[in-house]
This record gives C-alpha cells, structure tokens and sequence, in this order.
C-alpha cells in the first residue's frame, strides 16, 4: 500500500548511509551543510510547508514505513526513502535507534539578518543570542520563540548551532521552523537594532524595570547572555535593561526559561494593542 | 590560616571516601540516605541556613581549601573536610573532577506533604508533580518553585528524586532549600489539596481558561505532567484546568518552563492582593 519508493540496504558500506554514519563522533565535528533529524514528530515538521529547510533522505526501520506512507505518498518531490534492519542501523548510526525515524536535512544557503525583521510599521519581536553555547538552552529559546511568536532569532558568533542533533530535539522541531541567522559579533546585533528600529531590551537580573511594570516597545530586540558571566556591559549600556521580578533570596533562572517570560510578555502586549 | 580541620587522604581505599566512590554507577542505584553535591555554590547553599540538610563530609581539592576557609571556619559544627590530590580524587569520583568541590549530604527522615502546606488563612502555592521522570525537568521545577516563591513542591511516586546528583545541579540548588515531600499517590495529591483548602489547577494545553485571564485562587495546588502523557484525565476532572496561551500553530513548551509561567502568574497575583 505504500507509496513511497523505499530502498533496502543491506550493506553498511553503502555511500547513500554514510551521512548517518557514526551520529555522535559526528556531531561534534559538524557534518557540512547537513543535519540530522531525529522521531516521526521532528521529520513531519521539516517535511511540512513551515520548514524551512529540504529533506536530502530519509532512513527508517522497515515497521516504520506503513505508518509514513500518507506523508510521503502525499509529497510531490519525495526524498529517497532508505530502510535498513534494526541491527544494522543502530551499527551505521552507532548507537541504538530506538525509534527508528532518521533523516539528513540541508541546511542551504543562511539567511542574511536582515532580511529576517519583518519591515516597519510591522511591529516585531526579534529574541538575540549572546555566547549561548549549551545546545539545550539554545534548544529550549527555539522552542520559545516558537511557542510566542518570536519573527525570528539572531545568533552571535560564539552561540551554537541550532540544527546541531540535540538542539532540534529540544526545539521540539522549532529550529525547523522559526527562521534564525547569524549576525557577525555581538555589536552587530546592535547596528541591526538601530537599522531596523527595533529597541534593544538587554535581560539582565540587575536591571532598574521589571518586565511586568515596564512599557515594551512594538518592536524590540530581546537580547540573552549566558548565565554566568551574562550580557556583555557595553551591549547593555546600548541597550534599556530589562529584570524578570523574582521572590527574595533567590534571583536566578534557566536563560531559556527567562527568554521564554520575557517573549510572553511581549506576545501579550502586542496582543493588547 | 585555615580554620577548618582538613584531613590530608593518600588512599583511595580509606573508608571516609566511599560515599564519593564511582559517584556516576551510584547514581543510578541510590545512596541510602545520602546525596552528592557538586561546587562551591551549591556547597555554600547547603551549609547555609536555607538549606534543610545536614553535611555529612566535604572532599576538596587542596587548592580549593583555603577559598572556602572563611565559610568552614564559621560554622560552630563543622562536616569533616578532607582533602585529595586532583588525580585520586577524580580516580576515587571515576570522573574528571573539574570544580574540586565536592559534599555528602545526608537526606535525614522526608517529611509530610502536610506538614509543608501553609495553614489557613495564609496563602498558598504548591506545585505538584505527577510522573516527571527527566531530572533536568524535576531540576529545572525546583528551580522555578524558588524563583517565584512557591512554599512546597509535592512529587507522585513515580517522579523522580529532586536530590539526585544532576538534578541538584539543574536546580540551582534550589533543592536543598524548596520544602518537598513525596506523597503516597497522584490521587493522594488531591485528598492533599481537599484538606487544606487548595483548588488544584490542572495544567494542560487543552484546557479551557488561559493562566492570563483567569481568577487565580489564593491557594493553589499546581499539578504538572510529563509532556508527551500529560495528567490523567482522572485527575484532571477534579482539577481546574489552566492553560497556556501561546501562538497558533505551535503549542508546545516544556514542562520546567510552564511551570515558571504559571508559578509566575501565581506569585504575581499573590503580590497584587
């Protein structure tokens, strides 16, 4: 009944398994314009019209290919579908695949940053990341953005990839979908908030407004640093510093939760308007 | 200079360091009654009045005594503190010990979930957790539980334990200083909540009233499920259900950073009465 047009490998050699080959050594060396997709949930996602991103192939156990068949049956320019026996994957992949659903997605071509802050008098919500380099923080932001309508998300050049193997996992799939470039230091971030208009709000615990009594901007860029050494004092003196109110005597939060208080109060406020 | 009372170990066989001995195979067994904690802040955090655990014993590289002298030499009872060569000390961890700072702490006998909740007429938020077995999740809550004052965290058997290693470190060490007991089971949960007069908000992204715009009640029982099962419909039916608004298309966030939004929502209610 399927409709895809699956090929059974039975050699581990074959070239067309070698971008699954060896997945963690890989990951931590890069992979040249490829990524890797993990589970059925984060493939429909890039294979859907809100990805942005192409699919190279795709590699699944054979009992997964029946319930994959409407998806692939359904696309006009399928992508090679490999099928290959659990032992024989998880040996190529080199660790267990449980689930039974990889894929290799290309990255093409990054987008410029400005071409991804949407024009005045559009109101934006743009979130930037400043030397984020835990790929479960950046993860956990994607998935944020996602969750509150961020327009899109600016990396510095010290934050790590969103599409590396963990990072979409923790997006939950948001790293295929909210459109993300990197800017080329952290200055830049700044001259791309003047040229767009946008007001740089720098979170940080030791702010003078706290987001719930601040009045926030149609358009800002929410600027994030790491947890430990946090935003960079010359960023925040360009910028209008922004704290999340917390009870006493315990003044600390996860980054990727903080970015997802402030991308909601911001989500509200366009929302009021 | 030192006022603390080191004491110089050579053998990695000593019995005073085998509860620091192949600390990650340990972590998956239990500890009968003890806990690790890692680095100096966490340290810190549990040897301070905040903390509601006693300090078995501390094993510190010898470079790292003299910095925490001050705090050793101010406690009118203070743990054993013994010292180790960098390579014995990661041979005895079984891991590279990077931040040279580590404690036993001792559990000593958990208390009742009703003893935690706050008497009438005081207001109240406790968060209850229901089959949250990913101890970054557990970690992150107890995280979030400080950072917005909520009294007590509750756990179902099925939850995981916030004194586990990893999940101490998630927490910021939140979870030596956040009141938390286990209750007997997820029903149990709501008997809690009938006899101390708390509405248990059901947190579910299918539910009918957004955080934002509904009464919140003075004492609340916040209950938490894992992402992908969520809470039992059982539970559910008892509960208020509480969502959180988000951006069409994407409804989806982990459950650390719902539980940060709704704790938020609770402790700012709390503040404008």
């Amino acid at each position: 009944m399927s409709l895809s047009p699956e090929i059974f490998i039975d050699d581990p050699a074959d070239p067309r398994l070698a971008p699954y080959a060896a997945i963690r050594e890989r990951d931590l060396v890069g992979r040249q314009g490829r990524f890797i997709v993990e589970g059925e949930v984060t493939l429909r996602l890039m294979l859907s019209a809100a990805s942005r991103f192409r699919t190279e192939s795709i590699l699944l156990l054979p009992e997964r290919v029946a319930g994959l068949a409407d998806l692939l049956g359904a696309l006009p320019d399928p992508p090679p579908v490999y099928c290959a026996a659990r032992a024989m994957m998880s040996a190529v992949a080199g660790f267990p695949i449980h689930r039974g659903v990889l894929a290799v997605g290309l990255t093409g071509t990054p987008p410029e940053p400005d071409a991804l802050i949407p024009a005045l008098p559009e109101p934006a919500t743009v979130l930037a990341l400043v030397g984020l380099t835990n790929h479960d923080n950046v993860g956990g932001l994607l998935r944020n953005a996602a969750a509150f309508g961020a327009d899109a998300v600016l990396l510095d050049p010290e934050t790590c990839d969103p599409l590396y193997r963990k990072a979409i996992r923790v997006s939950a799939g948001a790293a295929l979908t909210v459109p993300f470039a990197r800017a080329a230091s952290a200055d830049a971030l700044l001259d791309l908030a003047e040229r767009h208009d946008l007001v740089p709000l720098a979170m940080t615990p030791g702010a003078e407004h706290d987001i719930a009594d601040a009045p926030l901007p149609a358009r800002a860029l929410v600027l994030l640093g790491s947890e430990g050494p946090g935003l960079a004092p010359a960023l925040m003196a360009k910028s209008r510093t922004i704290r999340i109110g917390m009870a006493p005597g315990f003044d600390s939060l996860n980054v990727a939760t903080a970015g997802a208080i402030a991308l909601r109060e911001l989500w509200r406020a366009r929302r009021r308007v």
